[in-house]
């Protein structure tokens, strides 16, 4: 009988427990496949005897989970605790530092700390492993690092936030505005209390960073992020997107251009029908393309119990395998510091709503602006039925340099006849 | 600096010559993600002098492939030679029979022989990997034996056939029948001169019988498993279903019904805007359920060079890694003889195509056998516009035990007044 893979679980909330109840479920189908048992030996949290509807019974108990760097029956440290500080820093660098392994789920400490946790790890020989940190129950991690590794990747996008996600599709499918929409995902569960650092784009940025890292074999670089979230989309817009055959998703985008890198979370519209139109509700997606394999699109559970659980499981069990990858693909001496194109440089289309005053002279006048600045205009909605109240004004541009059209849109702003700031939104053909 | 992994390459057909490609093309970048370089240390086809458009000078060449598993220079062969008997066959056996370890893009070896050439490879401590065989570009494989490997699997869905989905989606889009699509197909190289074994489904099913396998821990089982292709399918299925909103895709169906298991291969109607009613064209798709992770979709290029190539890469950079899993991710001695679920039991909704001659009380008949049947409709079309002459008449059924409308069908083909047999087919709510 082989020996068991032995691992100390810091962290018992959600994504905890559901760990505790995969590794008790399919124990026996994990011990097959890993090709030795997986034990828990050891347990941490902040409360001892909250019930979380486990039997926790034959783990032993650690108050503090810098135990667990010590013990002799710990091979490896789970850390659930989340946060890019505190005490999940501290556990995983004291882990990494005595070369043990380090399972974690936490997005804002790699996203931050990813390029020294990468050193620290590879001095050590300790892995470090993080399946869970992006996108759920799909093995994206996993995908970029060795099913893809053949490939010189050229673009990830990423539907990246289930809360976001399911905002925008609750949205359109009520119509409701986005606060209403917020506060009954907020009673249901859906979005945190303080929900900023999802519907703000920042937690779809952390993912990014990884991800950017992982794919171009580059530094982390979450502070160099042109980041924007939901707060600003209204009804209208989701509604005129889907007028126009179109969703619009809030999006992290990495790609290579003209020699350098993009990297940036936005709301963008994708088309209805297309690969990642089709992603509602809570799901996540992540397309890549590569240079051999070409596109590929994964959609699965971004969140919850179950699916991170799994991807926490499906991470011990390559440790109790004996697998162990660079922590973001190549080594971390190689990582190269990113160089960024500029994204005023990026030429899309774009979907721009204006508020405007429906008077005469009002299209002539924005027209001209956009005439003056290269955008020319593929599709244009006006909805004029209330003289000298504001309407919305919706148009599709063709092929435009961004630049140029945030340009536009700031003089747009100057006009005396536009009543709130232009709503500007790429559109991705992806 | 450390040693290299060398391999030598049995075939150099299209993915032959796209993995020589991909090693040339991103050869630095593969040596860092592996850890140390990749090399071809020697390669074998049928013809030497043929130009396939990359250079092979500098590698060696074999006029028979089996001097690779001699040669000490060769850490892994990889075959590329295809069909299940045969050189392939004897070169895949000799070299797991000396512990080399082998790559295969080869379904039916594996569909037909995997049990008997996993245990070879277990008795010899060789690997044994097959990225490729499945859905070409997809990591399926790598997700079913590693990321979702903390899940009991429940269900794995697959569009496993990119010429029969090229035909259906070409059908659709321009209205023509089956032959004439078929014919171009030929010609354009989307189908074999010889097609049966794509559009009769012996392809899918190959594949299927890995997957399964694979998701539930059983021995492949190809010879048993029920395969419909897609030749009976008419123009006018298709456009019924676009009209009900469905697409027809030929899916390869494994999952777990009443404790035993379904394994087959038939074309069946899935909703158009799910996740697999949009993958059209020579793309493919596999949807799995695990029991925690929930559902997830991939979606890409299932044949071709490049996809193929970056499979089969990826499997060579996991063994220049050291990786090595159970060929069908439990040792083959733990694999189970599979018991099937009968599948007159299965309940589905159905489609039901008629052909039948405008008469009165047609409609009477064949609606009091489906009524004796306790077959109930929930959707009718009748398209009687040429009294005597043959008609469509298609219906969606509700609910349905599968012996009982397969019997009713047969009573209903058995009337006068009905023309052509009947076509049924599954709904998939996937």
């Amino acid at each position: 009988m082989p020996e068991p893979y032995r691992i100390g679980i810091a962290g018992l909330g959600t994504v905890g427990t559901g760990v505790v109840r995969i590794l008790q479920d399919n124990g026996e189908l994990i011990a097959r496949r890993a090709g030795r048992p997986v034990e828990i030996t050891a347990v941490s949290a902040r409360s001892r005897d909250k019930d979380r509807g486990v039997d926790l019974s034959s783990y032993a108990w650690a108050d503090d989970p810098q135990e667990f760097v010590t013990r002799n029956d710990c091979d490896a440290v789970v850390e659930l605790i989340g946060g890019e500080d505190g005490p999940a820093k501290a556990l995983v660098e004291a882990a990494l530092g005595r070369g043990k392994a380090v399972v974690t789920a936490n997005k804002a400490l790699l996203a931050h700390h990813g390029l020294a946790l990468a050193g620290l790890a590879e001095e050590n020989q300790a892995a470090l492993a993080y399946e869970a940190a992006v996108a759920g129950g799909i093995p994206v991690i996993k995908a970029l690092k060795e099913g893809f590794a053949g490939n010189e990747i050229q673009a990830v996008y990423g539907i990246l936030n289930g809360t976001c996600n399911y905002i925008l599709t609750e949205m359109r499918e009520s119509g409701r505005p986005f606060e209403d929409v917020l506060k009954d995902a907020q009673a249901e569960g859906y979005a945190e209390a303080d929900p900023g650092l999802d519907i703000d784009g920042i937690d779809a940025g952390h993912k990014l960073a990884i991800l950017t890292a992982l794919a171009f074999g580059v530094r982390p670089a979450f502070a160099q992020m042109r980041i924007q979230g939901i707060r600003h989309l209204t009804a209208d817009d989701i509604s005129f997107a889907d007028e126009l055959g179109y969703r619009i998703k809030l999006l992290g985008i990495a790609r290579r251009f003209d020699g350098r890198l993009i990297q940036m979370v936005e709301p963008c519209l994708v088309p209805q029908d297309g690969s990642l139109g089709s992603v509602d509700g809570v799901f996540n997606a992540v397309f890549t393309e590569g240079d051999h394999v070409g596109k590929n699109v994964s959609i699965g559970r971004g969140a919850g119990a179950g699916p991170t659980a799994s991807a926490v499981v499906g991470d011990i069990i390559d440790l109790a395998r004996g697998f162990k990858t660079p922590v973001f693909g190549v080594p971390a001496n190689d990582l190269s510091k990113p160089v960024w194109a500029d994204e005023g440089d990026l030429i899309s289309r774009f979907y721009l709503r204006l508020t405007v005053l429906d008077k005469p002279g009002v299209l002539a006048d924005v027209s001209a602006i956009l005439r003056d600045h290269n955008v020319s205009i593929e599709v244009l909605l006006q909805r004029g039925r209330d003289p000298e109240q504001p309407v919305p004004l919706v148009l599709i541009t063709h092929d435009t340099r961004q630049q140029d059209i945030e340009l536009a849109c700031e003089l747009i702003s100057g006009l005396d006849v536009v009543e709130e700031p232009p709503c500007l939104l790429r559109i991705e053909q992806v």
